[in-house]
């Protein structure tokens, strides 16, 4: 099948197959060779009538500047927001609206980062055009582990195979290492070694993925071990703010032994890359390589041009453009993170000890919940009933309304303070509906935040539960639920992230 | 008589009559159809060597971006800045000074949001190139009201006469509902219904005005009486900011009521426009709406795109540019708010206790503001005599000094403390000057900050004294000031508010 | 020779010849009369498919405006960051690092505004694209004096022989004045005057160097006195942020006297000019003024884009680009601020007490340092042994390690505790190396910002040390440093400051 990027989204480098990580790295190096041979004009007028929005929740100099120049060079125009303007501007307003402002305002592709995981999956499902992951949380940026990838092809003559990387720095807790060497994964003899306190080594989950999937995975004394042993040396920066305890006192003690200095290259050829910014307190890098043959990191950084020249000159050359209709796919108006329970006939008749003939109870709340989901129900306040009540023999508390139906806002709140609670709507005197409501587990997962409004979704990944936002797998712990049913649920969810339209 | 844009500023839609509402809305339809037609880019050279400025004093993502986007699609240029920088740098130059330096920067037009009422007003006149209104404090946005309107005539099939429009949200403290119901008070058989608390209610000066002008405006009970009864339902963001003592949590109680959602929706035709943002906290409409066919407020938004771009056509279209010449419009080097006073014979001999030969007195100042007049003046370290008295069966103290003549912002600083003080000039013994400085009472009009120098002026509305920049009615409240003297003054000033150049 | 400007970083004003100036004037004066003359869009295609990066670390609308203006009426096009964004992006990331993202980015000039002196001659030594200086600390703001000088020629009708300039406001805090009179000292017959306070008023050594190369300086008793003997005043605005002690209330009492109003120019010609922004509270231009002919300062403003406009032309309008290589250039990986001291015979038997075989000895601390250094060292957390000592006769305490070698980072922390400090390394039982370290002692300059890294560099100006980078003199002060050892040390430096590429 013929491979295109028109008008697809770029979430995850996990979508990528071989095969398209392939062509991109054959559409980035034709860019390389343009450039190189004088001919950075030639492509002005590709896209002269297209734009690019960037939506940038976060700062970013580094990216956001990257993705204009591709335009540029393409003829392209770009606009947007980012960083301190983003957050304060759109603090009010959902990521669904934004996203939808600016398709209104006919972009033809969306660049985005924000601080929450999946988001760019559901600015995906909102938007008519193409949306690119400039990074959403701890989660991925895409177009970065495909620019590193580009940068090892055309360094190493066009070959992965057998690639031999050295990782050090922080493998522990960016998402860089790990989205390079699941990109690495797919091609054949790859070998990648490290050496790093165990705090900031490779996870063991990840090296055994990564050995499933056919990569050597080897763990050296020291930093010059590797580098003895490897082409290319992927250096990261240490993030200190996601190591609590630790001070950047220790680190510096520690980076005596992993900084990569005139000492830790002497001698070898291996080329040194990081995704940049070095940290110039911490200086992970020592400033004295820059100057040798083995800094090969301000190469990479153009190869960032390249690949996102090219990434969009393929998803946006085609004639023609998006004509904006102002509707949301309407399949994604609700969640599909209700897991139905049954409604036993004797149950529907004696129900929570005094039975009440239309209302909701919602059971199975956490111990110690119940004040908490009082204040964020607000009831009274809302002009409805609230009765609550803790059955000994049963011991988890539960809480009752004469309000018909709760909001996906109230069910979110109560799923925050007391995860899969089962909700009971009663009408006519009989137990209408019974479901535990399931909501992603990830702290920093998009569909968690309250205000943004996003339909939680999940789909079957091959017998595993996951979010469809952030895609973390999801486990279902309430004791109430039958295997029977837990298998009707994950039967009836899609079996992929289809796109929502 | 031919309806041109050309050059003209944009500052109040009360500006616009009928006819010109119609010509735009007529442009803003065939740029509509361009694009649903496939000819976005049809316009690209239209503005090619055109360029527009945004100053934009307080953040905005959406109108910005939206004139940016108009501008774009015509081939023109934007630069500008916005949001936090803008207060920031900006925060030790006037506003004249800002627009002088983008105009030496030949941008072919300036928009500009601002938190002061009039400040656009004053833009224009120090402005050699047109300038557009992006909202001026709590004052105008005049294409917000203008994209409002197109909106309408479009969804409407090209009618706007007889149309019948809800409003809901806050009718009270935003300038929403008072500028789009003013615009459609230029049609005929136009009807207006809304429901709302009391305190976010229409006020009834709005009323009556609609009512003169032949809108029908009926309240109804509930908000879905009022879907019921219209084709479009205008919803607006509670303006929590401007509620005191009201919480976000009152707010949201009462919005189970007003809230427009799935029930308040279903079974009626209307659509649901709204200005954006929603605010995502408050959530005045329901996501679930989102996903409805009543939700209109999308495509209303891309008619900001359609609106934004016919009107920087029909401004900017034709040949040639504005030569800068680096002045401003002498006229305006002083203010015409010094309504004088007679000097009465007796008077010129007798003053103020012991005569002065050369020097200034101000005379009526409020009771206690001696103390804070005098902090402000800061005459004696200036090298300069000050006597302060308070007559007994007069009342009012008085401001004695050796100084010549006062600076405009001496007098808008005693202004701002003692409302309409006179003031009078005293030379070779004699009485040479007496007035009363009159200065608009807005709060939140620029005239009154003092660093910004805005010479005062008013104009004659029918008889009527109003300010230049905000356009609030002044009422002369002085009981020095006879009726004759008063009446020469109103006959003093100009009968509209003519361009400045 | 030909005057050409092409590739080359524009700095100071001081490197411009009197020819270059003139050149630039010319060059200007086109771009003037082609605007006046209706001619703003007959180079759209001169530079149309260059680009221009602005890296503004401190906010500035109005030069970052008009270098996008002049990049704009080029056809050429425009990106970067400026203001909060920029220093809160930026903070933990070196200006190389920043600068070589720049470049490979493509941008073909940079312009680049920063808070310490020097920054951007270490910029141009890491950019393989020319750069602009945008403003360096207190430093150098070259295009801001070359337009000043660009306004003066065109509006003194092409000569600038012969001139008679004013300067007021504040002499003494600024680079406007001390830039602008350097410039005009290339000139024949110049007369600058001034009116001003003892403490804003023209340093002597400024007064000295102009008198020296030509120029008569003139003080006046007032400003009046100055206005009727110049044909251009040069009004500044008090630098109240840097004058300590002095509040805006001493300074608008002051201003009485010293502000250029309607008094102060009535009855002369002389133009009023100022590099702008007026301060608006202090108001060093009374408003009045602003509608008078004597106001040229808007006019002042647009020579800023004619001169960008004109600058860019002669830097960017030969045909090709600068292909990005990712490297550094290799002469400054290591700066020349190290001062030999011979390794005398005996000394090296005897060494520091307790002879040891490998290490580095640290000698002639200032008194009371040695704590501050010990903890900014850390020697004994990275590992190595540290012993301090005072020895009595001696009186300057000094530190040993078993450290093979400080770090560049190390020994400028030393030397901002304790300046020149002498090193002594040694190794196999000898001493191997023994110098004095030398850093600029201009607290503002970018040699002393550690985690900056730029390796210190000086230059021999006709027998006198000046840093590369802030180009402040440098005077060798350690008492350990014999005289044939400092002329030596002097002898070995470059003497000039030859650009790195």
């Amino acid at each position: 099948m013929a491979i295109s990027f028109r008008d697809r989204d770029i979430i995850s480098i996990t979508d990528f197959s071989r095969e398209e990580i392939l062509h991109l790295c054959e559409a980035g190096k034709r860019m390389y060779e343009l450039e190189k041979s004088g001919g950075r004009d030639s492509l002005r007028h590709a896209l002269r009538y297209r734009s690019l929005a960037s939506l940038f929740y976060e700062p970013s100099t580094r990216t956001r500047t990257s993705f204009n120049t591709g335009m540029r060079e393409l003829g392209g125009r770009y606009d947007g927001f980012s960083g301190t303007e983003g957050t304060s501007v759109m603090k009010n307003e959902t990521v669904r609206d934004t996203v939808a402002m600016m398709c209104a305002n006919h972009f033809d592709v969306l660049v985005m980062r924000h601080p929450l995981d999946g988001t760019l999956q559901w600015a995906a499902d909102c938007s008519g055009v193409p949306v690119i992951n400039g990074g959403d949380g701890k989660n991925e940026h895409p177009t970065q582990a495909m620019l590193d990838v580009l940068t090892l092809y055309v360094l190493n003559q066009g070959k992965l195979d057998g690639l031999r990387v050295g990782f050090g720095g922080d493998l522990s807790h960016g998402r860089t290492v790990r989205s390079l060497s699941l990109a690495l994964a797919h091609f054949e003899g790859v070998t990648i070694r490290w050496a790093a306190e165990d705090f900031l080594g490779m996870p063991e989950e990840l090296s055994g993925l990564l050995a499933e999937r056919g990569v050597r995975v080897e763990r050296d004394p020291t930093v010059r071990d590797v580098m003895r042993q490897v082409d290319f040396y992927y250096m990261t920066r240490p993030q200190l703010e996601r190591m609590p305890g630790v001070t950047q006192k220790d680190i510096l003690a520690m980076m005596e032994q992993y900084r990569i200095d005139l000492g830790k290259v002497s001698g070898f050829d291996a080329k040194v890359l990081h995704p940049l910014p070095v940290n110039s307190e911490i200086a992970e890098i020592d400033y004295r390589v820059y100057f040798t043959p083995a800094q090969a990191f301000f190469r990479q950084a153009e190869f960032g041009i390249f690949l996102r020249k090219a990434l969009l000159h393929e998803m946006l050359r085609h004639d023609g453009y998006v004509v904006y209709d102002g509707a949301l796919p309407a399949e994604l108006a609700v969640g599909n993170n209700r897991l139905p329970r049954p409604l036993g006939e004797a149950k529907r008749r004696s129900m929570f000890i005094d039975r009440i003939t239309r209302g909701a109870v919602i059971d199975h709340l956490a111990e110690g919940s119940l004040r908490a989901v009082n204040a964020v129900l607000d009831l009274e306040h809302r002009g409805h009933s609230c009765t609550t009540a803790v059955i000994a023999e049963k011991r988890n508390p539960f809480l009752k309304t004469d309000l018909a139906e709760f909001t996906e806002r109230d069910l979110k709140q109560v799923s925050l303070l007391s995860p899969e609670p089962t909700v009971n709507y009663i009408a006519g005197g009989r137990l209408r509906e019974k479901f535990v409501y399931l909501l992603c587990r990830n702290e920093n997962c998009v569909t968690r935040a309250v205000a943004e409004d996003v339909p939680p979704r999940f789909w079957n990944d091959r017998g595993a539960i996951r979010c469809r936002y952030c895609r973390r797998p999801y486990t279902v712990t309430s004791r109430k639920v039958e295997p029977t049913d837990l298998a009707a649920y994950i039967a009836s969810l899609p079996t992929a992230i289809e796109p929502a339209r």
